[in-house]
């Protein structure tokens, strides 16, 4: 069976992982075509190691790793490098790492941001499920200015 | 056959693989001496993974990555990143993968963007075929000011 | 036996590697379980190749990457060089390398900066342990707001 | 024989991979010691996987790359992203690849342009012919503030 | 024989490298149990390639990196660039190679720009002395605010 795997952190504020499995668990070929496997490590930085251990010694497929980067500073300078930690292990591996981000500087309003947090997760949880096992959704999506948490802008209108 | 990968994006909002791909099917040779494999990832962070896969498990020998970043700020942190995925896809792999990003904020105006993002993929389509099946092509035009989606601007005049 | 590894520099003005020894030696499963090894390198962009050999001619299941950035302009630079060199390290690998920086400028109070030293070691070291023998300790704090250093934020209070 | 790379641009202005050519070409065993591989790609972000394949595919023993980035801020992000692909080449294959770039905004005036241009490129193809086959030459020249482009600074002097 | 491999730039002002060997030299097991391989390469963007060869083809258990970098931005770019190449190759191969850059714009006056490179040079030399033989001296200094090329800054006194 393939296994999706999903890796969060102790540092966000929300427990984005369960999210991500919820919606997993909602496709209908959950448990017959495809398994979740759940990991949590403390910080966004520690995201690429568990991805790597995630594709390699549990056999995902495809992984979501979720991270919520602070309003600071140095914040984006340590956003910038987990990223590149998650760049180069889909370089490395071939296997796609999706990198789920909220930063915290997104939205001020508390419901508002666990709103907007809620949909990108969903959405790049969908996104995971799509690459694995049902390619002609993205293909037929293709330029059409697709957006995780927030509405989609659609395709250029060129009057 | 050869075959030449192509990678686009949900985000962008115009379908540039279907450019791409158009670009190439009509070169006389598309069909006898290769073929076109065409996928879609949700946004230009994806591309790495994808063109891995495209060489490693499709076969390609060349990609063309296709992204459209946004105007904000964090987009242009995204965008570097995104840009060294393809950088290190290519050097772990030594396989070219022609990254085709179309700022938009490089046109205010939908028609003078759309056709801008018409010129340079359809640029970048004829450069990965002359990469792959064409050197000379390339040779030829060494030093001599060639852009893709703008005009060139030709050699350096030295009165 | 598994092996956690510490690597500290003597650029830092704190033991850091005995802090995180003497951490890891209080948890009760200390010697029956895991044991300890320690290396200390001249700076920070020594620490990547150090925890490079500790996982691979010691043996480490993970490694502890102690450093102390300066609080000058170029200081960012290196500190984000040898983040980059961590950063490989764990996506070549796929060990975590926990990266347990505490910067000169966090803190200008001796005291207060000793003691911020103290708890994101010891925190650390506590993480290091949890992900390699206890990883439901991690899964049960997703998303808790956990830090290390300062005291943690909790999870995001939504009325 | 050893063989000597040399990769370069349509989008650079001079035809710099000529410069390098004749420059080699003009060593008395060229020919009897060492012979040049030629090749061109669309820009400089293509040079890295090109330099991989002149290396892995042609057995090049060191290879030139010559690219020209333009003007704006956004071309020293693309350049910095290319330098770094042609660092991962030489840091995955331990052959030296030999990075000369002329950057438009060097200088204003284009004869002046064009002959630093010229005399980097031929100095670097000097410096590829030393490293592969006359490494004593580097060797006491090392420390003798020696420049490609512009006239060497020399020593420091202290009285 | 165990061997430390030393590199340096004919872009320096001062000829690093053969500090770098006197200092090694100096010691009283240089001949018994190391001995010394030198290189010079043109400017610091090719030690990287220059440190993986002294590993790979030289067996050296360990090397020295030296570099000047200009005052200008760009060179710091570039210097970042080069440093970012030693890391990948330390990340790849596991081998401490220590980068011992020495910015002309750390000191305007000749005399102590000059001694400040002495110092620093010499004081890398020992640590990579120390790292490949003699491992107790670093660990004994550890946290002790310890500097190449300016005075220790001490342990930090917490009254």
């Amino acid at each position: 069976m393939d296994k999706i795997g999903i890796v969060d952190t102790m540092f966000a504020c929300i427990d984005m992982g369960s999210i991500a499995k919820a919606k997993l668990e909602s496709q209908e070929d959950c448990g017959s075509k495809f398994e979740v496997v759940q990991r949590t490590v403390p910080g966004f930085k520690d995201l690429a190691a568990a991805a790597r251990q995630l594709i390699e010694r549990d056999g995902c497929g495809i992984v979501i790793a979720c991270g919520m980067p602070g309003p600071a500073e140095l914040d984006r300078t340590c956003a910038h490098e987990a990223s590149l930690g998650i760049t180069f292990v889909q370089a490395i591996t071939g296997v796609h790492v999706l990198e789920v981000f909220v930063h915290m500087s997104e939205e001020a309003d508390p419901k508002a941001f666990s709103e907007l947090c809620r949909r990108r997760v969903e959405g790049h949880a969908i996104n995971a499920y799509w690459l694995l096992l049902r390619p002609d959704e993205l293909r037929k999506r293709a330029g059409q200015g697709v957006r995780q948490g927030g509405d989609d802008i659609g395709p250029l209108q060129v009057e």
